[in-house]
Order: C-alpha cells, then sequence, then structure tokens
C-alpha cells in the first residue's frame, strides 16, 4: 500500500473493492468520495480495472485476491452470488485477521449461510444489499449516484458484531443511502422476491409477448408506460438466472401471486365490469400512494 | 372573441380545448406558445377553469360548449372517449362551418365510427392520439413537456382531407411530437393494447399481488425496479376503465400472451432451467435493445 495516502479521514481504512462492475465501480466511487487511507480494485478484467484507475476511482488494481490483502481492513464484494462466496473462500489464507467483509448479493439466504460455513470466527461478513442498480452493466455506467437515496439493507446473522454492524451502516450512510433496515436473510429474500425480481419478470415478459411479426415499427406507439414497465427488460442475463434460481420457490409464489392478479383484472375485461375493474384500479392507487408517502 | 390578440401568428386561427385535465392543460400551454388568434378553455369545472385563465393559457373559459363555437377554426378535444363523442354530438349545431376538429382518445375505432355517423361533410375530424401522459390527472400536472419527442398517432379515415390532416400533422410537431404516424383506427388499437394498455395491466396487478399482511414496511425494500413498474399504478380509473372496455377484445388477447410468456419463465424457475432462463432474458435484452436503438 505504498502509494496510499495515509491521511487523516472519516473513513481512515484501507478498502478493496471486487468486481469493477456497474454496483463495484459505483462503490469505489462513492468510497473514494470518503477519502479512505486507500482504496483497492479487484477485477479479473484488465480493461476494466485500466479503466477504473483512469477514473482516478481505486488506487491500486489487481486481477485477482492476493497477499496484499493482509493489509484491506475492508472487503466489498461486488460480485455474482457464488463469485462472492468463491472469493471468500478462496482467499481465507490472504485475509487480515479482524477483517471487515461485506457483499451487494440481492439474495442472502445462500450468501450468509454458505460464507458462515467456513468464515473463522475472528473474520466477519457483514451481509449487505443495497438496493440501487441500473439496467445495464458494466464500470462505464457507474455513479456515485445510485446510492442516492436508496434503501440498504443488512441481514445479520448471530456471528455478526455490533462494531461490524455499525462500520457497514456508516458507510451505506455515508455513501448516500437513506434508510438502513435490518432483517433476517430468509425475510429478505421473501420481500425482495416481490419488490426486485417480480418486476424483472413483469419487464422480461413484457418485452417477450408480443409477435414481432405482427407489429410493425412498434418504437412509434411507445409512451412513457411501456418504457419505464420495460426499462429493466435489458437484463443482465447471467446474474438475473443466478438470482431466480436461488430464490426459486419465493419467486415462483410471488409469480403466481402476480398471474392470480392478472387472472383477475383479465375476467373483469371480459365480462366488461366497469364497477369490478375500477375496484382494482382504485386498490392499486391506494397502494402505490400509500408506498410513495410512506417513503416521505 | 373581442378580448383576444388577432395579430400575425404561424397558428393564427382560433382554438378550443375542451376539457382542461392533464392532457388539455397541456394542449393549452404548448398552444399557447405558437401565439394562436385566440385559445378558448372548456371545462366543467370552475376552480379549474380559474386555473388554467391565472396561468394565462387560455384567454377565455366556458363550462360548456355553446353558440361562441361558431367562431372557433380548430377544437381540440381532451375527454374521454365517451365525452369526446358526446362533445361533438351535442354542439353540431353550435359549430362553424368548416372546423377543424381532433381529439386525443387512446381508443380510436369507438370515437371514429360513433363521430363519423353523425358528423355533417362540411366539419372534418381528425382522430389524434398523443402518446403523452403522466400517472397522474389534473390541470395541476400539466406541461407543455409531455408532448416533448413523444409520438402522435393519427387514424385517418375516409372522411379526411389533405388539408385537414396536414394542419393536425403541423400541430403535433409544433408542439414538440417528433414522430407523426399515420395508421387505421383498427391498427392502432391493436398496437395500443399492447404498448399502453398491458404495461398499465402490469403495473397494477404488480401493485395489487402481494398480501399486504406479509410484507412490512415495504417502502424500505423498494428499488428502481419496482417504482418504474408500477408508477402508472396510479391510474386515472374512470377513464382507463372505459379504455379497457372499448378495447377489450384486443387487450384480452394481449393479456394472454402476457399470461403465456410469464408462465414459461416461471416453468424455467420451477425446473431451474438456467439455460431457459437465460434464453428468455437474452430474447428480451435483445428486442429492448433493438427498440431503443430505432428510437434513436
Amino acid at each position: 500500500m505504498e502509494d496510499c495516502d495515509f491521511g487523516d479521514s472519516d473513513f481512515n481504512v484501507n478498502i478493496a473493492v471486487v468486481g469493477m462492475g456497474l454496483i463495484g465501480g459505483s462503490y469505489a466511487m462513492a468510497l473514494k468520495a470518503l477519502n479512505p487511507r486507500c482504496i483497492v480494485g479487484i477485477d479479473k478484467d484488465k480493461k476494466t480495472l485500466n479503466e477504473a484507475l483512469d477514473m482516478g476511482i481505486i488506487d491500486m488494481a489487481y486481477e485477482s485476491g492476493g497477499r496484499f490483502l493482509k493489509k484491506i481492513d475492508l472487503i466489498i464484494i461486488a460480485l455474482y452470488p457464488k463469485d462472492t462466496v468463491k472469493f471468500v473462500k478462496d482467499n481465507l489464507q490472504n485475509l487480515k485477521r479482524g477483517v471487515l467483509i461485506t457483499d451487494a448479493s440481492s439474495v442472502k439466504e445462500y450468501v450468509v449461510s454458505s460464507i458462515n460455513l467456513f468464515l473463522p470466527e475472528y473474520m466477519e461478513f457483514v451481509p449487505g444489499h443495497p438496493m440501487a442498480g441500473r439496467e445495464s452493466k458494466g464500470i462505464e455506467l457507474a455513479s456515485a449516484d445510485i446510492f442516492k437515496k436508496a434503501n440498504y439493507i443488512i441481514t445479520p446473522s448471530s456471528r455478526n458484531t455490533p462494531k461490524g454492524l455499525n462500520m457497514i451502516d456508516k458507510m451505506a450512510r455515508k455513501i448516500g443511502c437513506s434508510n438502513v433496515t435490518y432483517v433476517s436473510p430468509e425475510e429478505h429474500d421473501n420481500v425482495i422476491a416481490f419488490t426486485s425480481q417480480l418486476p424483472h419478470v413483469a419487464a422480461v415478459s413484457l418485452m417477450n409477448s408480443y409477435d414481432e411479426n405482427s407489429i410493425n415499427n412498434m418504437e412509434l406507439f411507445i409512451g412513457g408506460s411501456f418504457r419505464d414497465a420495460t426499462r429493466v427488460a435489458q437484463i443482465n442475463s447471467k446474474l438475473w438466472s443466478q438470482l431466480f434460481i436461488m430464490n426459486s420457490d419465493k419467486l415462483v409464489d410471488e409469480i403466481e401471486k402476480f398471474q392470480k392478479s392478472i387472472d383477475e383484472l383479465k375476467m373483469a375485461v371480459i365480462y366488461k365490469d366497469v364497477n369490478k375493474i375500477d375496484d382494482i384500479f382504485e386498490n392499486a392507487v391506494h397502494r402505490r400512494k400509500d408506498i410513495v408517502k410512506r417513503q416521505g
């Protein structure tokens, strides 16, 4: 870490960000602004690392873990869930005693239970999920702004200490998240099946449901509702297929409730039951207004 | 029209906007900027009219049609479909010979066939659909900006003249729409069932599909995907129930294709078929990128 600035800072630690894609790149940007002692980027892709160095959001770059990790106090892993677990496992010998590790996975049961199986007592893993992202991937889309006013969820296990939780809570708020919420990994995965995975199911299915031969020049018939509803259809396939499969039971439950809800509206349209359609719409209006209100 | 400015203008005609809600209010704003000879607002709600007068987007206000319409060259009706037809029918005796009428309905077969039944030859109705809007209603949300780069669709009938079509085409472009597309009313209603009505079905059904007792503080688990997917769930119930019922057959077809598409993804998740899920995702990515590209 010879190249690093050892000056005073609110966040005066050595940080490593693992995976410099959209989320990892955004973390590096947001954390760099906190003036850490040193920030290291790890990514298997050299081009990505060079870009991160050029952008000045990391001080040093590595293509994989290694002994340099002995000096790192805080590791943020922004990889797919399986790779997150693998990175910790593969680097156990390289990690500093007392290291604090967090992640950004949007499924938590798998990650928490897997890592807790092999992580020694003198290291701490605080599972984190910043509810931030964009519809596409890659460091070129990274921005510290994605965390602004975002929700941040921590899913503690019995292995966590107040000190460790406090550090990640503080980090989440410092990078701009407005709410930090604590729930169990199971509850997290339950809720996320609805609030995050199901909207992706809807967007992808909307995008795939029309007959390309029957609609010409569809772009000329599009308004805001279609654009918004399908934004996340431009999905990171490899990541999201892993997320869906890891949370399949909970997701299937939510899909089935969604299907029931669509069926109810469809039947009301078939029977031209204006009162029923109105009721369904008013329920949706009421629910959405309520959520918007509670978000403040 | 004594109070009106008779000065020169590119759009040197007397205009009436009927229905001063979100769409009508936005029309008045956008048209006022074109410096018409005079612009009149018609709305049954006095408060709305006073607001429009205070905003300076209309020169005169009326609570209903009447003999003053004899001086109006161009009428833009921004009412629900049934009220659109009713306004023309009820005011036939008041309309100027040679008047040009357009509307903003998002279902066209009903409106065109109904109005063509009774409109005299010496009046012209050019059916128009600006693909612009917001998730809520009312003049307080009106803005000329909603038309910026929006799609505008004209659904001509055999009754239309080149002059009439040209005038509405010119108006659409002058208020900021970037594409003006001509299709039959039937084709319009077919495509719109998918590009506009189905996203509303998805948003409303998403919003209604969760069990309120099972998720506490849902607002803390929401990210951009949920916010975007449910934006239009804050729907104008009375308007959209009418639109859905008027286009029910076409909409039900689209809902069923959507259901098939959801089912396919659900089965792949149930069987944890990663290749199938990837294929489904990649198809959606490809389709959406293609549309975004064609939109330019």
